[in-house]
């Protein structure tokens, strides 16, 4: 099977199984695994934060550092189609009485106009008062969209001075940073927080890393525990992330020249499913209408898995695991599909 | 002093007293308040739901109404100026983990197509389900706009069968009732579950209904008091409410005249500020930019009362213990500020 | 009827009901009636804190006096049978995150050694860390017993500089006082915040008070509204709570009086049911095992209306609405449906 | 450094390690990584449940076999000293709003008198209603004591046709299959769900299985993700998991036989700090007073860890990263710095 349905999928390549065997370890509730800390390190210097936090999930990490600036009662903001909002099981109101208000942008941008429109810092004892606003990027359901740096910095600027916190939900950070050459920190550099995932498209087969203020971080390490997320020998995982982080990086690039690719030949197949230009990174989005269950089905039958995203909207993700002639061969038989 | 921060400030009337005092009245957690089953009942038959629930406040009515269709971790669908999402101190998230997404309408209204972009019922394992949606009629925030009944309808044609529940924040649902002619119980219709409040153009002192099914009602009757809301000889603020039903429906109709004329005088003096075509029922909206704290300060020393509610919108809300004569007068003050 | 379930059944007299009519009122959600203002005063100043605030229940009063001192993951600990961790429907974990560890005592007291065996102040990062104490005093479930001064004394030495905070459910403070003559600010200068109930032996229709620190009740404050609790023209209540300080405090005497000879009369009819020596307040539990369900319907056949609230206990309690010769009367009703 | 402060210090050894890099793996998200899928099928089957579910942490699995049976505003009960209690961070209050209530014993045993004096099934609307009992066995700091199988037999029974449902907090269940000859399985039947830990005694580097039935645990798998909890390539881990339950079960002996050495040779250097005849599994308390740091410190100098769980409580577990040469030796420390 080809498997498109998403870069979590990746599994763990021998030479990434070599330096996990190979990991020094301890107990990291204790703060005593040796490769969990260099991870943490080497991701916050990485992104130019204080400290960071190895955590089980991309989730996990949004759930810790969302609710590090929100308090109960308190407000976030995001685009309507985040994985924050969408994609994490109500996990932020339902754990950490977040309440969520969303403006709605098709690339899932951000939207300064909606933004100002709803931000309402410090709005008094009768109003729920903003705490906090989070991005996306390259924002998943919206097509691995980026979001562009000077649309962030004006973001920040229109905070500035508000104690409105900006957390960024980097889950596919590096991405970015390979489709733009802006470099991950200096989007990082923007937020009070973020979280990048070390098992989408760097292949590490569990984990993510949120940074931040030290002191932060160091409250959101309690609360990983809380949530049941305070792991013992995490050194063996951490190992792959670091292993991922040193080979698996600039690759992403060969990801999001087949991403095209597939968009292209998937597009001459059945024109008008999806514009070849608007894939940025290693997403893949084809408005199909009504024919989304039974491309999803006939692709299965041919060898190639892929999934529903939304209402007519298929959804396909390269990834480290499928190479370019078994995305080739994929887009082939997507577009065979919807061609018949 | 003019009061027209809220149609909440209203006080209770002698013959209102003397309904209170005379109210028969039992322990209301034992379910033998025969005052508040009467208003429960009378609530419930106007609107032609089932059964009723008499709360401390809106908000609680609200509180109760969301979560009994809204469980952990799902979600709930409404406009972004909500009171229900704005102005309840994120009560729903804090307490009773829902999740909102919202969409923005500048008056507040239903917009099919956003909701329509919004909601994912039975959304599966991975993703949050929408479980409700919640729409305000009239608009607080929004200005007193009136949601139209087709809309209405056409939002429940819209969930029709899929388990998506509607819940109408009707504080001000007498106001849509008075200025449409469409009487409270049509809107009511269309939701499952409606909340009514009774101490604000009614002028009750406290009070306000939900209503819905009977065993929907019995489940929130037990949520009210883990809410800390089990309220023992609840009659004497009953009477109230059921002497409000009897002789305060229909005057709301004076204080949508008072609220035109003043958007008629206070434009008249300030041209730009407020179109009075826009003033639908008891709210008028003034749009004064940077004058806005000014204005408030300084009709405050004249002896009207107006507040703030976003930015550079001044709002005053005609009500039962303002007449015609003070109406204007107010009006004049806030004109002569803004022509200065 | 003559009605014993609870001193939460009492109705408003009409000098009551006349207090409440003449009441100047305004809007509380503002800070404006100016007759709750004075009631949360007086009570503060009674009690010898800075600060009050009216809630619609003892609940409420409970629940914001808890989560002040507790935050979510924090530790409240209180007897087994209190009225907080058992009978307000779980509401501190459910809406507020507190976990509570509990010591039993057959008579509800505070029980140092249990107390010491619990407690953990400041446990660090891997264990819950106790942020509070709850004593109820009277003690509902146990029969209305007082807590000793001198103990409650040693409890506060047990925990002194050791940040634990200590939370008075005194819903039935004043009779605590009018049995020991030791005055309800004595007894509430031990705590950190307490809770009073004016609508269970003080007669008042709705309301208790919660009193402590003036910016723990600030916040309070804004979490009473969140919860839903945060009414209008509540002047109207608690002018009956004032009328109640004035009039219904010392003839609590008479209900002890009366709890005493009913527990003596039925006693006396059905030896070895109750040690009238054990009633110390109003309140009478009767043991009657397996006769308990029979109990309580016999007696409402005979016009007698009691509860159980325990396997085997019947509980009695005697308020401002049943008389001496009423007590009596309902005694003897008990008495003979024993001794059949 | 010999490190007995807790049995989770133990890191994963080659052929352990060997067997993780061996794994097949794919999305455990997905339900498609058949190295977990076959950890959670052979854990279910060794204990005679439906299902299993692997999780990070022991914690987790508590806080998801908890939440399955007793809904927000419900109660628990456990023993005071639990781990559930005591040493997860309050979760089951903070995240899925449980109440608990404790009875206390000594050795951390099921005492049937004080479950029966406060277990209330279906307590009506007014009071909190008692929805699931959980159980530690083996008990961590209680000692490692074992709870008899017949008390938990009568516990069961205790609460037959009541609804109340038991839960096994079985961390260490496998040190009392080993201590007493009943097999886990015979332990595990009289609870309607168990967590087990693979990352204590066994030896994994990460990871707990829940079991329960088969509905129970599809339900926890999406509680799971809420929780930040849903990983990747779960089969790294789960082939540890796997590998510890082949290979270090039956060895646990050892270790309890080091526990039971270490106290007689710290008792015959320092006598009354410990009965060695209280040592049941392996975990060994000193009951050292105010010495408690100061053994800490001193033994940390002299090369052995061990760590305060309580007043004057010192506690040490022996595990499979020390042999008897080693537990030796630190006995011989500890005693020498107590004898001092």
């Amino acid at each position: 099977m080809i498997d498109l349905r998403s870069d979590t999928v990746t599994r763990p390549s021998p030479p990434m199984l070599a330096a996990m065997a190979a990991a020094d370890t301890g107990d990291d509730v204790y703060g005593e695994d040796p490769t969990a800390n260099a991870l943490e390190q080497r991701v916050a210097a990485m992104l130019g934060h204080e400290a960071g936090l190895f955590t089980t999930t991309g989730s996990l990490a949004n759930i810790l550092g969302v609710r590090a600036w929100v308090a109960p009662g308190k407000e976030l903001l995001c685009e309507a189609q985040a994985h924050i909002v969408r994609a994490e099981l109500g996990a932020h109101a339902a754990l950490n009485g977040v309440t969520t208000r969303t403006w709605f942008h098709p690339r899932g941008k951000v939207d300064l106009a909606a933004v100002r429109a709803l931000v309402a810092p410090d709005a008094g004892p009768y109003l729920v008062s903003t705490a906090a606003i989070a991005v996306e990027n390259t924002h998943n359901f919206a097509g691995g969209t980026v979001q562009a740096l000077d649309e962030l910095t004006s973001l920040r600027q229109a905070v500035h001075g508000t104690g409105v916190r900006l957390h960024l939900d980097g889950a596919r950070l590096w991405n970015a940073q390979v489709a733009t050459g802006v470099p991950a920190a200096e989007y990082a550099s923007v937020f009070d927080s973020v979280s990048v995932c070390l098992s989408k498209g760097l292949g590490a087969p569990v984990g993510s890393v949120l940074v931040g203020p030290a002191d932060m971080i160091a409250e959101a390490r309690q609360w990983r525990k809380r949530l049941g997320g305070g792991w013992r020998q995490a050194g063996v995982l951490a190992a792959a992330g670091l292993y991922a982080l040193d080979h698996h990086v600039d690759r992403l690039a060969e990801d999001h020249a087949h991403a095209r690719m597939v968009a292209e030949v998937v597009n001459d197949a059945a024109p008008g499913v999806v514009d070849p230009a608007s894939v940025e990174t290693n997403i893949v989005l084809l408005n199909v209408g009504d024919r989304a269950e039974r491309l999803v089905a006939e692709a299965r039958e041919a060898g190639v898995l892929v999934g529903v995203v939304g209402p007519g909207i298929v959804r396909l993700i390269t990834h480290l695991d499928v190479g370019a002639g078994e995305s080739r061969k994929a887009a082939e038989v997507l577009g065979a599909v919807l061609s018949r």
